[in-house]
């Protein structure tokens, strides 16, 4: 059992203060995926590491990148770099990256006896690479910003461990849940066991908020999503709670409907993440101001020109309205292929462009 | 201009019926992509032309797998065997299918002369080979069953033209739509008035409802999907309301929310293909009963077991639930993996559980 440490005065605490619903001066804005391959400076770190375990497992890098995007745009959180999928190979599944073509497991879970004997890991050991990285990133940022820690929700690490890499049309995962529930359900308590344990143990190494994605939860029906990744959601939102005492979770359920983000909004985390094919405004309605909400520009928009991101930022800031609790990011992570200019641009957009909807003093920042 | 065709008189007529939502006996079903790599009858043949393009191109072997699953399945309808991407090979993209990696062009649209230079096509010229299977199957079929012809929506044959093939992020459309939209609205006009072509000339020779797949529809945010595809779904459907009067217009938007199929109902389109991620319930209600409603087993369930996959027929025939309006259909094409067995416990669980929701009396069959 790890504690989380005491609550941090941090000089920029927008981020924390939205996901709470407090009031903010301005939107706070940070990006999914801000530490990536659109940085040319990420670029010289990741080919220096040699490959992207190598980079993921290398504290002194993974914490260099995490603090790349905070020098050139004025952001206000930080997240952890690292990977979804360090837990499933924490459980001895062996992670690999295949250039251009994305994840891959050594051992992929095909049978009953494989999943019933997957441990579930201690993160101060086979993960403590990750927690090495929080407490390094957490020493550099001192008071002054938050640090997002995440991961991967049940679901989406089981899609993954499952098919044995990506997946378009989820044949293995769906025919486990559909032909061998218990089993299904096996895998998922203890990959939520396992992620209760590492995002504890993010919390207890300094990391402020936690964010966990369910990437592929959109790939099911609602009754199937419901049973298979929405009840799970729960039980981590709930433990956490507990283990993890007043550090706000955020969970981004990616491809959620209206009525998918009500669910959410019932789980107890404190901000769901939003795509960007539900308008913020039908999203607050949908989630009657329970949760904070994040997003959800569409990331290509980020090849557009400034004139025309300007306009959809000025848009997103309008659908979320008058109010306190948004955090503005995009609705799906970066893509490698973006100009850093443009991300400036955006992020000066917010910065111009929100105190409108905000009656708060400015915060000293 | 090409009048379309009587009406015709159809020993199985509950299609037609359900698209018009008069009474049936029982839900009409069958299947998207019916014809296809899931049969080895389909495998003999499409080894036989060579190529899938040849087979696309060749009137007696479209006819040939168009008929196969009806031998296979007691199934209300078929559906002309080709390919959404015949229209921009018409326009003089030069289409052409890597194995295993999809559809590409050799000459994708690039920039604003290649676009403003795009020919519509007379589909009895450069279509000619789809027309002659359409005429072909409506001989073979003669007064048993209903044929639907179909096509790509402009948005999505769009971002094909552009990517030049499949894509997963859409940069390049996405770019031209909000960089360009100018640009962008005239390859979607000109992509309209080719379909409207092209889809009243199906008729014309012989289909007797017509199908419009917005297969990326659900990639853009909602204002977007309202400007760059909706608004020429609509544009289509009054079109071929002149057209091809009387026959029943079915459209197919992917990834649809509920707030959109409610606008995808006033287009003046029969009736909305529905996704497996809204139940037909909640589509229902978003719809009022405007439009006939057709789908949505997840196609992933038809890879698990036989009393799985009756449970989940018997759901979406309750969620649907009470009324004359519903085709039985999956969410999505169906998988080539899938066992054909399969297919008939789908087939006949729908034949044996729906008849409870209608009241009408049967029909002669």
């Amino acid at each position: 059992m790890s504690a989380a440490p005491p609550p941090r005065r941090l000089r920029n605490d927008r981020l924390l203060r939205a996901l709470a619903r407090r009031p903010v001066d301005r939107a706070p804005v940070w990006i999914m995926r801000q530490a990536g391959r659109y940085l040319p400076e990420y670029r010289r770190v990741r080919a220096a590491a040699g490959s992207f375990m190598a980079l993921c497992t290398d504290p002194e890098r993974a914490c260099e990148v995490t603090l790349q995007p905070l020098r050139r745009f004025g952001l206000d959180a930080a997240i952890l770099f690292s990977d979804i999928l360090t837990i499933p190979d924490a459980m001895g599944l062996g992670l690999y990256f295949v250039e251009g073509e994305g994840p891959r497991f050594e051992r992929p879970l095909r049978d009953a006896a494989a999943i019933t004997a997957l441990p579930v890991p201690d993160p101060e050991d086979r993960l403590r690479y990750v927690l090495d990285a929080v407490r390094l990133i957490r020493r550099e940022l001192g008071d002054d910003l938050p640090l997002i820690g995440f991961a991967g929700s049940p679901w989406t690490l089981a899609t993954y461990m499952v098919e044995g890499g990506a997946s378009r049309d989820f044949v293995h995962a769906k025919r486990l849940i559909y032909d061998a529930p218990g089993l299904a359900h096996t895998l998922l308590e203890k990959l939520s066991a396992a992620l209760v344990e590492y995002l504890a143990a993010q919390a207890a190494a300094g990391a402020d908020a936690l964010m966990l994605f369910d990437t592929w939860g959109g790939v099911l029906d609602p009754a199937a999503w419901r049973d298979f990744s929405l009840a799970y959601l729960r039980r981590i939102a709930q433990a956490l709670a507990t283990r993890a005492p007043g550090v706000p979770l955020i969970l981004f359920g990616k491809g959620a409907h209206p009525e998918q983000l009500a669910e959410l909004a019932d789980t107890g985390a404190a901000a769901l993440g939003v795509d960007w094919t539900v308008p913020l405004d039908t999203a607050r309605r949908a989630t009657g101001d329970r949760v904070a909400l994040q997003g959800n520009l569409d990331p290509a928009v980020l090849h557009a020109s400034p004139a025309v991101i300007e306009q959809a930022v000025a848009r997103v800031l309008a659908d979320y309205g008058h109010g306190h609790g948004h955090v503005f990011n995009l609705g799906h992570g970066i893509q490698p292929s973006v100009d850093p200019e443009h991300v400036s641009v955006m992020v000066e957009a917010v910065r111009r462009l929100s105190p409108t909807y905000k009656s708060a003093p400015p915060s000293p920042d």
